[in-house]
């Protein structure tokens, strides 16, 4: 049984844990639209598929969300242990469409589900429609046996990241973008986090990483290694547009103080070099009026951050051999508790996202 | 995880139980094809919906499949106990192109999924294409965490029943039509029957009831109402060509034992006068090739015998206002221990089938 709830997560003594918290499951959506993952998909699905796999194998439940004319290829390309089950999408960005999921400390869990408009609307959003999106946490919610609330605020799960303790992590760039909500004050938009998140304090950044698609989302930038330590995208090339980027989120987070009054340990993860799409990989989508565009030469917003905190395991971005062995060993230092396992991702960034985009965890209950 | 397992049910020491046995849930689709149901399916959503609420008002999980064309309007339609997934289908038979579970000692439950050919295939089928339907079965063994048997031959959970203790009941008229296993000798599909189900001994009946399209299938004449009773679709008008079938099949069961070696006792349920489609109900049709036409004074193959027995209670179709009270009362004879539930159900008659052909358990592990 699923109800539709008219109150908030936090009147009714819900929080949205920490993602490294213990997680029930993980839900992903199968990537195919030729308009914007090359070869009718079929390297994005590899890649998704080794995700998927990746997370599994750390026994993790994974539950994979395919359209119809997909599912018996997704079926048949994904191991035997990841749950498949059929749903219209417009894109496969889990993370950003998917439910935020609460709990509270009875063992009960519930969904929120936050207005999705494709990151912008028509007002610089990556494609239209995104009917089918918004109705992603809904019918999410359905398979779970999740009550869920429908939060009355744009918002993607991209664009927050949070320590599970009362601390909420986002950037200006995003939320207070006049593509999301251009009726809400920033103090209007903490209210709503504050009570459909179970959270007290939010720490704003003001960017997200450079040339991000998604005006700026936290999870492609900094995210929360665990209460009181953060990890931030950066680079030391003072000519790189990502460097003042960064700086700024140092400053921001070398002053902040968290909900419990900690001030935070900030590790520096380098980026990789810049990744521009190729004149192949351009060639290899369908372009199409009102989606956005993959150029040859673009820049990619490729950062290590962007990674998924499985049960047991750390999924990280392959990006580019030069720096993929370095990131790794920071991520070993940083979470000694947790195996680091690298996925090829080039694929997945190629479609304007990476591994914590395109998936979502179900926080044990 | 659900796994495709290469063996049989019998060998791995799995049954089917009886629809009367205890239920962890019971799934159904929701029909919206206009070349079946008249008025944009409207009538018979609202049908749908009310057996759905009388199964989950007793208790039992209730979960609706539902194209995504639909999915809004059915999850705005249908009680909040309702789950609601997405699924594709070809039209909205649950029993026929859903999985049937069977069971073991050990508390697992998992799948048979039968080839489904629309009731014929090109050779007197009902629709064209329907391989949407044939998929059901593993979609829905997803959703439940069930292992599934695929098993080889062509069959529709409403040509059999079962009494849990080792025997099975079918017709000749389906399961020996040429359009179903052609390939196979009658002792051929008892071995299928066997090893898919569990069972020891199959009963077969002649004819199913008459005029019914789906070439006979047995839940429209005669089903267990609990290991050595049978309820039998009759009529006491010689007249009417339902005698004879009645008749024939009266003799059958009266010279059977079953598995248990018992003799069988015969509880004759009268059907409802003749039904035949109206001129205004034809038109709410949109006719198209390759579907069964619904004709003005075409007769439907109404029947008491395909109601579903559900957690607690019986629930029942409510044809005709002259006989249904009669019909009650001999189910409440017949079932002491269960309230009986009636629905209105000329809408779904009109699509072919009754509540029994809409619903398909998820017996108790």
């Amino acid at each position: 049984m699923t109800r539709l709830i008219d109150s908030t997560p936090a009147a009714d003594g819900f929080r949205m844990p920490g993602e490294f918290e213990p997680h029930e499951g993980c839900w992903m959506i199968w990537p195919e639209r030729t308009d914007n993952w090359r070869l009718g998909a079929k390297p994005a699905q590899t890649a998704f598929a080794q995700v998927a796999g990746a997370i599994a194998a750390g026994g993790e439940q994974v539950t994979m969300a395919v359209s119809s004319r997909q599912y018996e290829h997704a079926r048949n390309s994904l191991p035997a242990e990841v749950r498949v089950v059929e749903m219209t999408t417009d894109d496969a960005w889990m993370r950003d469409c998917g439910p935020t999921f609460v709990v509270d400390g009875a063992g009960r869990r519930r969904g929120v589900d936050w207005v999705f408009n494709a990151w912008g609307g028509l007002d610089g959003g990556l494609y239209f429609p995104w009917k089918n999106d918004d109705l992603v946490a809904g019918k999410v919610c359905e398979i779970e046996g999740a009550d869920r609330y429908r939060a009355p605020i744009v918002l993607e799960g991209g664009a927050i990241h949070v320590d599970g303790e009362g601390t909420l992590l986002t950037t200006e760039e995003c939320l207070l973008n006049p593509n999301r909500n251009p009726s809400l004050s920033r103090q209007q938009i903490e209210e709503q986090l504050r009570a459909f998140l179970g959270i007290e304090r939010v720490i704003w950044l003001i960017h997200g990483s450079f040339n991000d698609e998604t005006d700026g989302h936290v999870d492609n930038i900094c995210c929360f290694a665990r209460p009181g330590e953060v990890i931030l995208n950066w680079t030391d090339d003072v000519r790189d547009p990502q460097h003042a980027i960064s700086a700024a989120a140092l400053e921001r987070l070398e002053r902040a103080t968290d909900a419990r009054g900690r001030s935070l340990t900030v590790h520096k993860l380098p980026m990789p070099p810049p990744i521009l799409i190729t004149e192949e990989e351009a060639r290899g989508v369908d372009p199409v009026e009102g989606t956005l565009p993959r150029l040859a030469g673009d820049r990619l917003a490729a950062s290590y951050v962007n990674y998924y905190v499985a049960n047991e395991r750390i999924v990280m971005p392959l990006l580019d051999e030069r720096t993929d062995a370095e990131a790794r060993r920071a991520l070993e230092r940083i979470f000694p508790e947790r195996d680091v396992v690298g996925v090829p991702a080039r694929e997945i960034l190629l479609g304007g996202g990476n591994v914590h985009c395109i998936t979502q965890q179900v926080p044990a209950a």
